[in-house]
């Protein structure tokens, strides 16, 4: 069956209510908006939530900012601040626990270049304060942080890699950045999912990733990651929808139409949607200026954790530690 | 109504072909294969065929190789001689031209940066000559190259740049290279068209390009294109265009369904894609790889412009003279 | 004779006032301090002093900030508020000129990129006064900008592809960005220099420039430089002449040493340096971080044009116009 | 006592030379020639030799081909080609061990990113043989790559991460590839030096690394080093030693003058240079165009040790598998 690809909790969830009434057994949805941005706390609370949904237990708060897509310095800053509570209200971080921040995906590849990107302006103490005690002392968090690569440039499962450097330098706290896929264009760079539960198995827009999380490096592990792409084919599979919708409107119930489209099932859908993909798999869309998307997107996501991590620090003493 | 986004001659002419029985008048078509390489020659003829291609009258020349999406050293090499003598051939160059390259599109979108991406290895030769006219001799042609950058970057219309530059430096010929869309995803980097109408009105992908032409340079125009994406509005419609076409195989002819579908008319498609990819426009579909394909397809364009104007140069000596 | 290389007017008066008594004939230095920002103008107001300094007749104000090697905002702020004021000073600019921003040098030679860097924060604006005359009105000044690249990536001087845009678009007012070489390590990515003279045959770290300035274009320019490289020959040289001063002082003067040493002529020590740095030319010496100190210092001069040029917008405004 | 930086070992042989007859006791040297590449072999045998050239017993090859500098596409396949046999005598490397090669060095600093730019290219095949062990068997060699970053940037001690990484995948062999200093300017980017002494506490030209050695790793280490910058100290330095001699050689030995000369001790030199190059610590001299320089010496090095690796590869595959 065609399988609509999302990474996205508050899209698992949009999904199942289009079809159903009520909300989804075992799971709690808590929603507030703030001027121009709306906060959506997804949890999900058992086994069953897990099967509906599709991913695991834990808490998946999503911050949306539909406005991100112009520029707007206030705008940025507020979400920086926002994504920082998120974090630390989720992950009950402080200055004295050791930090690492993981950049996942493919520098190579622009719309997967998300995590990487944002790495590049985390602020990284852990050897400051292994060198300088005295200078960054005690009301500095240790943070270190790298981008592992993916497994077609490196030859080593981005999760091995994370793996070993956590056996070796055992933070108390990982947090990992990812690029991910959406199946509304509008959330593109606009929203970011922060969960509790880690990077699951097969999510994120590049390779697909290997579980990595508590159960896998035995350390909490903060999940933040931004829809950059849509897949192909969920566009194709909209334009279908929106087409079979269109046509069950105008005709009546049990005339023959009508039960042509309505015995049309996933398998004819997904025959279509393959036949006008062909021959190339791996297609996204993505707005025309993606590079310039992604370079504002990571340059707030780097703020926010930035501000989570070093409550102590001003910008100043934060963009002097920047490389 | 809504247009189906292409730049290639190929795909014009496939378009109208779909709906009508014989060649187009006023086209002229010759296709030619040469192992997994093939060449389509249109040639568009009066107004009559101008007209109804959509594109000014004048010679596409198209190479079609789609296993360039593997790496092939080989192919790779078999292209950029083909490239270079599909230029000669359309274009009359010889070494005693003076001849400017342009590189069109926007560096800082990655699938509209194949004209700058190509330009970096031209082999430019124009001031060598003027300061060492004895050892750049006459058997070296006078190449100068220059990527003008788009309207959002500078300001000026792309066209303006190039017309103030040609009427400065006064060269024989110019050559453009440009990204292009397509609607068919198994041409992005694959295909390139070569023609001697130079650029049109609103071709490209990046901000609509002006006239730069035989008529507002005062000189030839080669314009040698590439696609690199397809709009998501043309996924969008395929999609439905082919649910159209399994339904209609599905009922007889006459029958209301029938009837419903074929009134469904280009407005309401068109409403149903707005629908589908709202709010965003430019929306593109490119494969996730694209980075990469841009490096290799723009490595074969520079090498095969260089081999049509350099006859005389080894592929040492261009190396030496690439920056 | 070697010739200590220098593109700064304070470092010409340096040199010549370090073997001479009083000011220069022909030259007026004026200089202040604000906290850590120090201005010195030196004016050359005639024949003589233009031989003397090697340089046009004309204002040249030099905004030293030795701080800005530590990152710090408030600093970085301030400098590019001063940079601005200079500007509007040096200038007479108003929101009713049309202008050009020109950044020079190669962007694939990291000390050279400054120009083309700069260029790409710069609010650009012409073509929307154009398209938009309501919206951007006559409070927007009209700004168009522009990277031509260096002679040998486009086979074209620089200054002819600067005249022929000029010719087409007729800006009231052309400003140059350029990267320079100093004889002082300290000055490296601190100093900025804006003089109304224009760009002078030969001046920059790149290949040479031709002369970009009112009497080759017919519109004022305004030229704003930062030094990133000192020659490694200054190097060479300030090594031997500290030398020779250490051994100066340690001996009378007049017997045989001192001798020796006074008739060590200018030959003498270039045929030494040659011997130091050969087979090499272009040799450069700058910080390791150069990379960094390019990106912090372009970021701050596209500021203070962007103040300069478009008082009536603010922060907002203006990132949103930046792509 | 200022230390004349070099991290070849040629070179710390020729600096011993300079005031020594004879060999280096404990050293062994052997030269051979092979048109335009020289190849030398210095072997320190013993605790003797190890101390006078500062580094670990071990064999060095240095492979010099100064022609490098102007691009010629033979020699560079040659240099490669002898890479690849300079790697093969030195590590007894064969298909059936799995190797990790490790990219040292800062990305964002454009002399020391030498070693992740050769990463970029090496085929990587680990996964490969596991994911299709039948199509990439027994006959490919299992490589894996990653570029560490540095100190500043992860907060993780580079030879941690490396250190971490050889536990978690056990490879038989790991390859170093490293940006180093020289004290010539004519051998940068035209001399590689191949040692199985492994990367040494100190060494390389970015942060200083930590020793990444069999000792450290209980894995046999092969560091390459390529020269791309020499410290502006060691210029000062050669200026000074040129002058002195200058001098010397001008007056007689006994005299006052000679005697001045003949006593001015090491502290005397250092003081002069760091007053020629205060206050900036880390000047490096690099040739204008060492982007260019870097690019092509990367491309040479990836070449060599593929080659090395892969020996049942053919360029086409080896082209296939590169991301």
């Amino acid at each position: 069956m065609f399988n609509i690809r999302t990474d996205l909790a508050v899209e698992a969830r949009e999904m199942y209510k289009g079809g159903h009434a009520g909300e989804i057994p075992g799971v709690l949805v808590d929603e507030s908006q703030d001027d121009n941005i709306k906060i959506v706390k997804v949890t999900i609370l058992d086994d069953d939530g897990a099967k509906t949904m599709g991913k695991p237990i834990g808490d998946y708060i999503t911050i949306e900012a539909p406005d991100l897509r112009y520029r707007d310095i206030e705008l940025e800053d507020k979400v920086a601040q926002k994504l920082a509570d998120v974090i630390k209200k989720i992950s009950n971080v402080n200055v004295n626990m050791k930090v690492l921040v993981i950049g996942l995906g493919n520098w190579n590849v622009t719309p997967d270049a998300l995590g990487p990107k944002t790495i590049e302006n985390i602020v990284v103490t852990r050897h400051l304060k292994e060198l300088a005690p005295l200078q960054f002392g005690e009301n500095i968090c240790a943070v270190s942080a790298m981008a592992p690569g993916v497994l077609g440039i490196t030859g080593i499962e981005t999760a091995e890699i994370v793996k070993s450097v956590v056996d070796k330098i055992k933070p108390d706290l990982v947090i990992t950045i990812d690029a991910l896929a959406s199946r509304r264009v509008e959330r593109l760079a606009t929203t970011i999912q922060v969960s509790n539960t880690g990077i699951s198995p097969g999510s994120g827009i590049g390779n697909k990733r290997s579980a990595i999380n508590m159960e896998s490096l035995g350390v909490p592990v903060i999940a933040i990651g931004v829809p950059t792409v849509v897949d192909a084919a969920t566009i194709a599979n909209d334009a279908i929808e929106h087409l079979e919708s269109a046509l069950k409107n105008n005709v009546e119930s049990g005339s023959p139409l009508y039960n042509v489209l309505k015995n049309m099932n996933d398998e004819d859908k997904y025959a279509l949607i393959r036949e006008v993909l062909s021959p190339e798999e791996n297609l996204i869309v993505t707005p025309k200026e993606i590079d310039l998307l992604i370079k504002n997107i990571s340059s707030i996501l780097s703020r926010g954790i930035n501000l989570a991590l070093q409550p102590n620090l001003t910008v100043d003493e934060m963009n002097q530690l920047v490389h």
